[in-house]
């Protein structure tokens, strides 16, 4: 955790007036990501598995889907750049038009019925409400970096026994694209499997889900209308406020299984 | 508030089992910014305000300071688009630079010494700590969309006395750049002021307040190390997880008085 904090000086107020002491606060790094040679986009970020970032963040911008794609991911920590090449080139248009149309909080200009169609998953995986709530708990104990901090997001993978990956991030976006960046650069599959996130969910948290093919999508935090919409249309089971007991089931209910 | 949020049916899970309900939550808005007939972005946003929003933007982006730059503001609420004319143009070209490098999760580029000279605030405002207490508060409780779905963040802007202005988006960014956005369309002045959010404080955040000159920013969140760096650049008071009686100030802290 060292690389993601740092302590520093600060002034406490109590009920006894002020005080001299320390507090532990996340790092937050400009990582420049550079495809092909050409610089694509500097991301504020956890400071930790920037390659699984930079792939990530390629993914969810649709502009790769799997390993065999990719030549080589070079980490520069020093200058604060992953450099990923391609086998295959892309127009410095279509670039440029990908990052402003799309990109972070930019991104409901790609969804049409036909985005609806490809993205739409199949899975029957189910998963009993019980495993939801115990899946949840074990996301929470696991976020040493906000326990310490209080300023990240987390995100993990799961099948229906077990947390396989798990990411912190000061940003809720880069948190799940450090997981499909893992996923792609080890070839691990994320069909039939489900993703838990600390974050709100929007409508572009359900369509890097679905460009994953993940069936279920668990979250501690409220959705939006669009997250919902999206979820319905793209056939995606959607759960949100997991607290205690308790939990929201707002799209595609089936796959969660009760006694009662 | 109820072009912010909807009613959706749900399936809700507690120790009984499932049962159909309701639930509200925040609705989602694709808005997009044309400058001087030039389509510049498209913000996820809560549909209220979006003349503001858009002023903000701007603002934030570097490319308005004042009112009397503007020459018309025409908000479509069909489209889902708001038309900005200024008096003076701006090439194409730095219209992209900006939106690719800056933007939101895109900010350090542009820090460099130089910005931290024409950003630093100056101000000799102080404020007791029980009145920061106070407004945070009275903040918490002016946030009715939060407390109806829990999928927005909330700003408000302040002077030592009282709340003047208070937003509430589903972007952390866009509610403070509704606040400004506000400030600019109405001329209220931002110096010597305060400003409260929910959210987190990164480098980003402080970049935008300093731009308005605001000496003092508190946040029931937790800053990143880059936010304090800024707060003590740029001479302004970051004050942060404010609690009950307690706060952390992590910059400039002789602007909060205590009798202590």
């Amino acid at each position: 955790m060292e690389k993601e904090v740092e302590s520093l000086p600060i002034v406490r107020v109590t009920e006894e007036g002020k005080s001299q002491s320390e507090d532990t606060v996340v790092r937050e790094f400009p990582l420049t990501i550079v495809l092909n040679n050409q610089e694509l986009v500097t991301l504020l970020c956890s400071p930790r598995d920037l390659d699984y970032l930079a792939i990530g963040f390629l993914a969810s911008e649709g502009l790769i889907k799997s390993q065999d794609e990719i030549k080589q991911v070079t980490v520069n920590d020093q200058v604060g750049a992953v450099h990923v090449t391609t086998k295959k080139g892309f127009s410095g248009e279509l670039l440029l038009k990908r990052l402003i149309t799309s990109g972070c909080g930019r991104g409901t200009s790609f969804y049409s019925p036909t985005t609806q169609q490809e993205l739409k998953v199949e899975s029957n995986i189910s998963l009993p409400a019980p495993k939801v709530m115990a899946m949840v708990k074990e996301f929470q104990q696991r976020s040493q970096v906000f326990q310490a901090t209080g300023g990240v997001h987390s995100a993990a993978l799961a099948d229906s026994q077990n947390i396989i990956l798990f990411q912190e991030d000061i940003g809720r976006h880069n948190a799940i694209d450090k997981i499909f960046g893992e996923c792609i650069l080890k070839d691990i599959p994320t069909r039939d499997r489900i993703i838990i996130t600390s974050g709100r969910i929007s409508s572009e948290i359900l369509l890097k889900i679905a460009k994953r093919g993940v069936p279920i999508l668990i979250s501690k935090s409220a959705p939006t209308n669009l997250g919902v919409k999206l979820a319905h249309d793209l056939g995606v089971t959607l759960i949100g406020f997991v607290r205690g007991q308790r939990m929201n089931i707002y799209a595609n209910e089936w796959r969660v299984a009760t006694d009662g």
